[in-house]
């Protein structure tokens, strides 16, 4: 099987084909440079060409050729993932999906709609209808698309209600295009969705996306100063336990990540300051304001509803999740991150433990999730980086601790997730992509199915570096 | 201090007045006979007479009027508590809140209304206004008052979300009227809810009431079997832990209180099916159905929206928290009930263990509820009652286990709540009521400070029988 890219290239040329150099490697980028240990081995990475799809009918043809062709596809929203998951390790084709941007039915509690509408699009959409917005979002909202955030991300804000993407309840049905010689078109609910979300485009294309809906409201955004982060964190979490409070984000940012790298929050807080950063309905601002009036040791310094900041900090869940990270990275290209699971009921004596063990090479960034019921933490740790050795051996004292890692300095599926194969995504890609052309070197029980987890998989044909 | 009850009355005689002797009968009566106990206390109190105010100002000058001639005041709504909470112990005037039955402003997330509206009413305004209804209503929805819940209530259908009325954000704002001289009209937020929400309307009156809304959803109702009751209870639980399965019921009926006392579930069921009711929002239908899926032990015998019933069960949310009693009694007079709380994270063992101990004299009923962010069971046990001795011998054993008794065999605030002065109450009522007027008998902080609680309380001032 030897890949014909140019046959495949001639063959879509009728389709709307990028053919700018510059445009081609931008497209065949994501935000993988938040990990050095990835950005050593990606960064030359690029695609032969690229293709924008209009609908689900190119979709299949560009499948189907590329198929024919034994040609390479990576598919992409926007590319705001940090694992590398968009980047065509093994060139070919990047399949842009930024042209299926209909919004096609909105209802009361759910929406159908295609994958490459960005989620600020989305909940405008939505809001404009009837009020409703999606459940959760990655930080990067304003220009993510949905169907990268399915088939790339795992949760965000929002999950400190409705737990993650993968539970039960928070997708309904995902439409698929496999990459076969005759491309099949199938409808995934239930116990299949798991084959596909989360697989970034490894074994099936997204074509449309029913999710659940829950109500718009102007959220109030916060943030709440702490002398003390063992404070901080008992607050975040005292406040998502409260279930007639209606919230959207509670973060915990221990000190001085608030001072060192929030610009527009640095003049409002102390090196020593500790942050949560908090988006609560309207509605349920008496009850938290009951909650905060208990709590002497926070105060609130900034809402979005009323205050005298001279610059606003814009949006608060821009300071969560993985934007935490971005900006610490603007202000200290040193600095990269993990993420960890601090899971019930031990969350918060872990925290403090890696706490103890790390800080400050490792500062604690954490964000209340909910899972199976209960309130825990997902960390997004900044890591003040050092050696890959370093890192690695940061991961496995957390490992050992009982803080689960998904390693975002590695670009396969197994190793950022829980380090075991899926079997379901494996058996839907022999199905769905029997050729192996979906997104390449993405997860290994396809390439490499006795592979022991012992060190960082290297996919064998990863571009060289010129 | 003589109450001059027939001044008062005729100082009020321009205001609708009730004045057949079997309505102000009907009038001074609430649900207490649920409990034999309090049948053979209270079965006689009767009020001298009843007026239904038709405004806030009509409120006042009842009280007002009611103040100067020492006469005693017990408000209702529609009177479908199971505490005796409405009934006038001494006397007097009762006064019936029906007329004050106006939805005043609907806006996002919430609601402003007068306490006379029935549940059903406000429901239906809300939903016809933004699609919107209230998170937590009585199994009395149909007949209930919103002010008679806030007052004489505690949680229910929706409280497997979003916890009690007690919890900080389920009530938003109280304005509420005392009982002095001059009456005030006072606005209550935050720790100052705690005043007078379930508080039987002993420390003053609700005149308007400004609760939180979720989104209104055409819920989809089922009745799920078991064999096990070990099974159910699990499903239950699992279920409500599920954070992105949306459900406003879920409640575990021990066999054989379906088939006993269930008259439209007893073809479809055997005297050993133990049943779970539930109530899911559509748009979680397919995450409820694979989680369904997983549990084979679990048999859907009946869908709101889909089923071949010849005669249906009407809402499932009644056969839930106080209507299961209801209908068990209809079919065994000798059934009453307790109102238990199971903790987390002991629940499911001790509810084995009354089980063991208790089984069949006590029956499971529990309804799953969310307390500080965890899924616990509230119980509304059904009991064979024989005598009050053994009634209190049963509440001992579970009180002695660790499961708390909400004693509904009693009539005082302390007595059904936690068996403790709630200071905040007693205070206000020193404040609000200084003679004493409002729901007499109801207090015992008020009558007899130094009380036990070794025993029942009973009110010196209770009418005798005749």
């Amino acid at each position: 099987m030897e890949p014909n890219v140019a046959a495949a290239k001639e063959a879509l040329s009728h389709l709307e084909i990028e053919t700018s150099d510059s445009a081609i490697r931008a497209n065949s980028r994501d935000f993988f440079w938040y990990s050095p240990v990835l950005k050593d081995r990606l960064d030359h990475v690029t695609a032969d060409f690229v293709v924008r799809p209009k609908s689900e009918a190119e979709v299949i043809e560009i499948l189907k050729t590329c198929y024919a062709h034994d040609c390479p596809v990576t598919t992409r929203g926007a590319g705001t993932g940090n694992y590398g998951q968009a980047m065509p390790l093994a060139g070919g084709c990047v399949m842009h999906l930024r042209h299926l941007d209909k919004v096609k039915e909105i209802h009361a509690g759910r929406v159908i709609t295609e994958p490459g509408v960005l989620l600020k699009d989305l909940d405008a959409a939505c809001k404009e209808h009837s009020g409703q917005e999606i459940r959760m979002f990655s930080s990067t909202w304003a220009t993510a698309t949905i169907g990268g955030f399915i088939a790339g991300g795992s949760g965000g804000v929002g999950s400190c209600t409705w737990g993650s993407l993968r539970d039960l309840g928070n997708i309904i049905r995902l439409r698929v295009v496999t990459m076969e010689e005759e491309p099949r078109v199938l409808e995934f609910r239930g116990e299949e969705l798991a084959r596909v979300s989360h697989a970034y485009g490894t074994n099936g294309i997204i074509t449309e996306i029913e999710m659940p809906l829950a109500p718009a409201y102007d959220w109030t955004e916060m943030f709440v100063a702490f002398d003390e982060f063992t404070s901080a964190m008992a607050f975040a979490e005292e406040l998502a336990n409260h279930d007639g409070i209606l919230i959207k984000l509670a973060n915990v940012f221990e000190a001085p990540i608030a001072h060192a790298y929030f610009q527009r929050v640095k003049p409002h807080v102390e090196a020593g300051t500790h942050l949560v950063g908090l988006m609560v309905a309207p509605h349920s601002l008496d009850g938290f304001l009951t909650f905060l009036g208990r709590r002497p040791e926070a105060t609130v310094i900034y809402r979005s509803d009323d205050n005298d900041w001279a610059r606003g900090p814009g949006p608060v869940f821009e300071y969560g999740w993985n934007h935490t990270t971005l900006r610490a990275l603007k202000v200290d290209p040193s600095i990269t991150y993990l993420q960890v699971r601090y899971g019930f009921p031990n969350h918060r004596d872990l925290v403090e433990r890696m706490r103890t063990e790390f800080s400050p090479e490792v500062l604690q960034h954490l964000e209340v999730l909910k899972e199976g019921g209960k309130v825990i933490f997902a960390g997004l740790s900044l890591v003040k980086f050092t050696t890959e050795d370093r890192l690695d051996e940061i991961i496995r004292i957390h490992e050992e601790a009982g803080a689960m890692i998904f390693n975002p300095h590695r670009y396969t599926l197994e190793e950022g997730g829980r380090q075991t194969v899926d079997d379901r995504q494996l058996a839907f890609k022999r199905e769905a992509d029997p050729k192996g052309l979906l997104n390449p070197g993405k997860m290994i029980a396809w390439d490499d199915p006795d592979w022991s987890y012992q060190s960082m998989y290297a996919y064998p044909k990863l571009q060289a570096a010129e």
